[in-house]
């Protein structure tokens, strides 16, 4: 799909009129727009708008889908499967300074943003609220990004994942419609879910603009934990047994020993290399020391070396330091190379077998990749440092990521459990989906049929 | 869309060639498939199966679309907005039979069901697991049926509605095609969230068939509580701290004077006749103790009279009765009555203003309705005994129910939190959702193009 050149101009002089000096094709912003933080290969949007309202979002569309220009939607560009790079060009609509806070209610727990809030601007906002928005997948990404691709992290096993935590959306839809789904009730049976149809969609069903989400009263108490254990299948083990007991853990983090050495190089620590949990719990006073005491009894049943807890706020920080520094221990094992985070999710039970493989299975190809993970979902990443420019290493890689998704899905898991499809993941969409995929072409056709809004990601439609 | 006599006959001689004797016209099985417990007047299916596998019903679609004839899915025949009775005809499908629990992990906290299967069923499956299932709407619905209609109850406030708790679904879509939605693991970001979509479709998009739900590990210990208030908003106050507080109660619910005198009356009680809470704590021993204490505070400082609670069986089955009978007792009120149970859901900031201004409106017109909620959600129930042949207390009702819905909408709520919209509540649906009903009837045209899923229902699309 590729646009003639009078007619992009002709486009791009009536977006002008809308928009303004927001509009541009200067070269610079549209490479900061070519790409997100994946291996994946940038391409160019052919101009980007610096987008300021729902109106504004709804007219450009309006415009964009009466000569078939791709639209695709930017927030901060930390997308980790393609989602945000122009497939086919277009127009990527940066949303990074549509980044006010509409609405807070201390009283109903609810909040409503604009799409190009970030996760930081917003804590910093609720600093002295005494409330928080629990959903934290490390990048600070906008929220607009992080519904498009039902994010989660690490709070996710007792807080849920985007997907728990938007009650209501504002999105522009592929004929620039607005439309406001669900609402700031917590729970609806009014029609058809178009709130979940659209997290998760990143970009290609409509162009999420304003959001309400959920946020909780900060917990009287927190502690945190570390625990090394001699095998993996103790470490898995304590995580299976702690959900099963219902011990409302807040975070439950799992890094192997691959990481935990890039952690101690990276931070000049002495964990010990073996496989490690990292806990936090949220509670009452009495209760988190509860939580932790119940949590340390399950570790050293199962082969659990010594159980350090807190929950004293300096220490708390330093047993954590390590999971929070995990990323950049990463990327500092191999200096200059690409970082490929792949993630998949299995049910809890085939966990310990998955990571067990999956490490073999690394070892094997002789890539270097720490494997990191929110346990208690039953979800792991594998973080891959390679070479993009080697084409023996690429090649290596691309096969060990299919063998893992293979894996995931012969283990009843899914390609991806936070991640999202993009471009990265659309062929292993159908393993996982088979003929689900057609109802999902079909509603993309029905709901974008000149396949304007982020054409190329998730499901391939001929256009 | 009423057949031809001769196609009709056509049509269910074929049927009858996939399903034998489980095929039936008998004018005793269509009755009992032409209502639900609503107020909505019946309309007689042509005809019934007694379905038996995902298969048969792809089977049975396939027939019903060759024949452009409607299918209505029918569980347990609970619903209150109409939502199984035959709006055009066409063949019922009855799923009591389809009721095989196919797989239970005790690990993964998951269990996979056909859609026949109720509520208690399960529950008594799982009485020596350890286990429960949280979504309690109070009838022994089917799984395919709470999940159609997206049903909750008492627990939500602490462990979700039926949106929450279901992980996958296979729908036989419209075209009989078999597909699978979702999976076994806790969270994915793979495609569109098609669950998500089919939850709370009521039977309008695909038909389900199996369910694959979280569990939950029976908490250590239990605790239940009873407290009445000087005041209605002394009561809902307490519910809003208790929820800011984030203290997990797994129930909250609100009885109004009027519902504890038709308690006291049905059951030989002697509550007072005052605004009163119901609540019940999960957790660790200590930890019941712990949430009974501070909600015992929130609620003596907020004017509530004496905090009763106790973590013992009996005791706690005592103080719970009187909730337990509250459907019953309300029937009890005016024996012979139709009973209309209406729904809506409002940000817990306007709760006690919308039920104030609400009890002052039935009083207003003389109708006899207790109001009932899961208050912590936001949500209450106004439950009408009405006299359905008198054609001017209908009138009256009809313009209360109105009264309620416009006045929910105005508070930022919904008009249903937990009933759906069925046939009952279709020209409320545009108010609270405008535009977005258009993007629900796109979707409903793409899935269904010849409208023979349930029609009539949720969206209304001209056949």
């Amino acid at each position: 799909m590729t646009l003639e050149k009078n007619t992009l101009e002709q486009l791009f002089a009536e977006l002008t009129d809308v928009v303004g000096d927001r509009f541009s094709t200067n070269m610079n912003s549209r490479e900061v727009h070519s790409k997100d933080e994946s291996y994946h290969i940038p391409k160019l949007p052919d101009a980007v708008i610096m987008v300021h309202s729902t109106e504004e979002v709804s007219e450009i569309v309006k415009l964009c889908a009466k000569y078939q220009c791709p639209v695709i939607p930017f927030g901060a560009g930390t997308s980790l499967e393609g989602q945000v790079i122009p497939e086919s060009g277009g127009v990527s609509l940066d949303f990074t300074e549509m980044n006010k806070i509409l609405r807070l209610s201390e009283e109903d727990l609810d909040v409503t943003l604009q799409a190009g809030v970030t996760r930081r601007q917003l804590a910093t906002h609720l600093r002295t609220s005494g409330l928080f928005f629990p959903v934290d997948p490390g990048a600070d990404a906008t929220f607009g990004g992080m519904a498009a691709t039902r994010a989660s992290g690490t709070n996710a096993v007792r807080y849920g994942t985007m997907r728990e935590n938007v009650l209501g959306l504002t999105v522009v839809m592929a004929d620039g419609e607005i439309i406001k789904t669900g609402g700031r009730a917590r729970k609806s049976s009014a029609g058809y879910d178009l709130t979940k149809l659209m997290i998760g969609s990143e970009g290609t069903l409509g162009i999420i603009t304003e959001l309400t989400v959920r946020l909780y009263g900060r917990p009287e108490a927190m502690a945190a934990a570390v625990c090394d254990f001699e095998s993996l299948e103790g470490a898995v083990n304590t995580v299976i047994e702690t959900v099963q007991m219902g011990i409302p853990v807040a975070r439950i983090e799992f890094l192997d020993e691959v990481q935990i050495d890039a952690i101690n190089k990276y931070s000049n620590l002495d964990y010990p290399l073996k496989p490690t949990l990292f806990l936090e719990f949220h509670g009452t006073e009495k209760g988190v020391v509860e939580q932790a005491q119940m949590v340390g009894e399950l570790a050293a049943e199962n082969g659990g070396n010594e159980f350090q807890w807190s929950d004293k706020e300096e220490e708390k920080n330093k047993l954590w330091r390590a999971r929070h520094d995990a990323a950049y221990a990463c990327k500092a094992l191999r200096p200059g190379a690409g970082m490929w985070a792949t993630d998949v999710c299995v049910p809890v039970s085939r966990l310990a077998e998955c990571i067990l493989e999956t490490r073999k299975d690394i070892d094997e190809t002789g890539l270097l990749s720490p494997i990191v993970g929110h346990v208690g979902d039953g979800n792991f990443h594998t973080v891959m440092l390679v070479d993009t420019d080697n084409e023996d290493e690429m090649k290596t890689a691309i096969a060990f990521n299919e063998r893992l998704l293979a894996r995931s899905l012969a283990m009843g898991g899914t390609i991806t459990g936070e991640h999202g499809i993009g471009t990265g993941k659309m062929e292993f969409l159908l393993k996982e989906h088979g003929p689900a995929v057609n109802v999902m072409k079909t509603i993309k056709q029905s709901l974008d049929p000149l396949n304007i809004l982020n054409p190329g990601k998730v499901v391939a439609i001929n256009s």
